[in-house]
């Protein structure tokens, strides 16, 4: 009997982040894409959300090795937190993700503790079941690839994210014909990047792009910001090159935007940065029309340089009338108030502000709905499953591939979790994991649980009360207190009054409680657990809020 | 020597929502709108932000009538907290506004407390130094008006928000002429709605909108539920006539949906009711392509009743194959990510979901840049004044004024807490006051402090810790603890751990302490700080976040 082949996505289906997809034959498991997602939940300190990797753990053995598409956080961000789960098979990694991925395992002290084998985009690596064939592809990051993978169950396609941009910046652009031979060989199952599915006209070219910054830069009558995420290294050498062009000089400002130019440059991609960069302090030597500025920040983040410009507080960079700012990047769901909020404030400034809404100078880095249908035309797959996607794109993707003459029967929609069989003429859905996500706090990467999460929110919204008292282990009387702090609960105006008021109350309980006490010798109550319910009945009363009540009594 | 026209934006100038003007010449005050903003804090449990009425409350005596331009809660909403504050001046409002009014009053017990002057647009009011003309207007909720005032120093506009749709459900259009006429007599100011003013295309008719649901209810092989704002009681009235020609049932789901239904009846808008609704519990007894749910839960609000569709956990509606979802209404910036996940639910429990990025089935409420124009033709201001929209937008509004001949030196660009004069011949800013907003929490309206904001935050984000201990005030030692409780602070796995350490970390500080104490009979540090520091130390180290740490002595 042969055996099928499992494809097990922990991340990436169902929502925009996390990619992480298993492949799974016999003894041998790869991982493709390890990636994490930034929570929307970051008020309760959630910083990000990875996948979980209990099933990963289980076969620690299995696991003969990672390979990242692409350098960006949704795709190699919870590599570190896999290594820190003692999963550290060999990384497969193109020249330019392995060095972004080389960064962050720094930046955990990581990067002696796994092997990466970088590949150019087009070589091939094999493993006892599967032998991978790279493939290049355009992406908002340069050295993406596409993997066109051959199992014993027939050959798959994982697009890892793309778009089809014929005419990018640099030389490299997606290699169709390979997805086209795939297509003559046969292909079993494509697995296609949903993300864009819902737009119809093909992206805008990166050297449309070019065009619109070259008429920008030109025009510029005082100080040129340009924001974009430092990834996109490709578009930062765009920047360069023009500014050499026209004589202008480029400053740096955020710390990963200094990174990412350097790394830029170590592969190769950036050439002339010795030629036309100059140190942020410096720009006041130069005509303010001749310099431009490379600016982090683009997503409305805490403390980044855009928000710190914009805010007027950033030590160099003042902004002034005639200033121009140029949001070359997407505003990804959920940060459209921050992001609203610092464009104000760039107006503010005196600055005069581009962005999606106004100026065509950004294009996305995923394939829309006639790319897809292209990459589904070439490769003729038997089965289909979207990936890389909210589940309302995936249904819309599915669709598209049963217009694309894929079988109705043979396209699946899964969701994180899902444990997926493939055999060379089936593809079925075998057993649903429960959501395999892990919400993560800080740096270090430490799990939060549901019940902090809950704690927090509560807290978080409604306050808390402590109320503390004293009691005699003998006799059970109450000794001291009770007193009563409150934190986060009502305007300082009221609180006081509060506070003396839920104290009487107290007493009136403890008083009861004291009766009995005398009466019978014996405590009638629970008088820690009664104090609790009559303090949240009162403060709901007075605030209208039920804030989290904490009673203590120290037994002396 | 002539009076100025002071005018007071203390809302709606620098950002969406809580619109609120103050026109003040000599001892007489009009609010035109008085609106609350809803906020994105609330995780911190602020449900709402208002206008701060200092400013009103120090001229209470002044203050002769709130004029509403409409019903919506941006616009009326803050009037029960400006009753509260002691202003209550009789409130003129067009009927339908009126009608929305009453009930907001009712729920805050305040429908006594306040005289009602409904009009209707069109006709006129006058007042010591005000003559205010009432102007028909296109907007997402019926019965909207603009004012044209005329004040001692000349003819003012205030366009409410509006837009201009020569077809729209109901007979009621935008009154152009008098808009015109007013040009023609002389505006000396100007103050228009700047929302849309980034789109440059003419907001679609509703009468596009009405053939798109006719052909959507007609092809329906299963239920349709229509999402909607329930206050779009045009847009209601549209699905009941439809429905009603088509041969369908209409069942409401949402409280406020029923409520406005109601009133939309009340004042005549709605006139086939009978003929149509059904009960929610009744819509099996119906073929299930008969039958059309309009629905509140547009912006995936908590327990709408379309996030319990879309959740699975309405008790009437089950979605099922074949079903369709209309979601007809925008995506409130903000709300994405909820809405988002919702429509994905929705996509899963089967139905066919049509939203803003997929189809056009809504349009907006605000005039657009052509729109906008022509307003300002019609009027040909002396001055200008952008309102009703975040600062971005009045920038691009005073640069779209100045393009349509309007002074550059005579077009101001002001926010909230501004105080600008007018006379025949000037208009400028004479005082910026701080921004007059007011943080409300819960329907009691009670305002939130920037300190509880702060200490929310903070426990929201990084959890609490409380420790206590008991001392004996004559001879300073410590008796008992340290006891330590912990809210939000780790996963539950370590909590007991750290706990612990925490206590040996607070006893080894106390064994300093006593050792002072015995050396030298007083005590050499104030333990409770030094507690303090030590333990926030120590949950930094152990979990990278440091939690508010709250010490507690009692003595005894």
């Amino acid at each position: 009997m042969s055996s099928s082949l499992r494809i097990i996505p922990l991340g990436g289906l169902g929502e925009i982040g996390m990619n992480c997809m298993v492949l799974e034959y016999e003894d041998e498991i790869l991982i493709v894409d390890c990636g994490l997602l930034f929570s929307d939940l970051s008020h309760f300190g959630v910083e990000f959300v990875i996948p979980d990797f209990t099933y990963l753990r289980e076969r620690k053995d299995k696991v003969k090795a990672i390979i990242a598409t692409h350098g960006h956080e949704d795709h190699i961000g919870a590599i570190p937190f896999l290594l820190k789960a003692g999963i550290s098979p060999p990384i497969h990694a193109s020249n330019f993700t392995t060095l972004m991925l080389r960064e962050r395992l720094k930046e955990y002290g990581l990067e002696d503790r796994v092997t990466l084998r970088p590949f150019k985009p087009g070589e091939s690596f094999s493993f006892k079941h599967f032998k991978v064939k790279t493939v290049s592809v355009n992406h908002s990051i340069v050295d993406a690839a596409a993997l066109i993978i051959d199992t014993p169950v027939g050959k798959i396609i994982h697009t890892g994210d793309f778009k089809i941009d014929p005419t990018p910046f640099f030389g490299q652009t997606i290699d169709l014909q390979a997805f086209g031979k795939a297509g003559d060989d046969g292909v079993l199952l494509l697995m296609s990047d949903s993300t864009n599915v819902e737009r119809h006209e093909h992206t805008i070219s990166e050297s449309v792009i070019y065009q619109k910054f070259e008429q920008l830069f030109a025009a510029a009558q005082g100080l040129t910001v340009v924001s974009m995420f430092a990834s996109n290294v490709a578009r930062m050498a765009q920047v360069l090159e023009i500014a050499e062009k026209a004589g202008k000089r480029v400053a740096l400002a955020g710390r990963s935007m200094e990174q990412n130019v350097r790394l830029g440059a170590e592969v190769g991609y950036i050439k002339n940065a010795a030629n036309v960069l100059i140190r942020l302090e410096d720009i006041d030597a130069y005509p303010r029309d001749k310099v431009i500025v490379l600016s982090t920040g683009s997503q409305g983040e805490y403390r980044s340089a855009l928000i710190r410009i914009a805010n007027g507080e950033h030590g160099q960079i003042k902004l002034q009338e005639g200033d121009l700012v140029l949001m070359s990047s997407k505003f990804i769901p959920g940060n459209e108030k921050a992001i609203g909020r610092m464009i104000n404030s760039l107006f503010k400034q005196g600055a005069e502000v581009l962005y999606e809404a106004v100026h065509d100078i950004h294009t996305s880095g995923h394939a829309t709905r006639p790319e897809l249908q292209q990459m589904i035309e070439l490769t003729r797959p038997k089965f289909f499953l979207p990936i890389h996607g909210e589940y309302r794109h995936m249904v819309h993707h599915a669709k598209l591939a049963r217009e694309t003459k894929v079988a109705a029967e043979n396209v699946l929609v899964a969701t994180n979790g899902a444990v997926l069989e493939l055999t060379k003429d089936s593809f079925r859905l075998v057993e649903q994991m429960e959501e395999p996500r892990v919400l993560v706090e800080g740096r270090e990467g430490n799990e939060m649980s549901r019940l902090v999460l809950k704690d927090r929110r509560q807290i978080g919204e409604k306050g808390i009360v402590f109320s503390l008292m004293v009691r005699n282990i003998e006799t059970r009387r109450i000794i001291s207190g009770p007193e009563i702090i409150t934190r986060g609960l009502a305007h300082e105006d009221r609180e006081g009054f509060l506070i003396e008021e839920a104290k009487k109350i107290c007493m009136k309980k403890l008083a009861a409680y004291e009766n009995d006490l005398r009466r019978t010798g014996e405590p009638q109550m629970d008088i820690q657990e009664e104090i609790r319910i009559e303090l949240r009945r009162f403060f709901f009363a007075n605030t209208g809020k039920k804030p989290v009540v904490l009673p203590m009594i120290l037994d002396l």
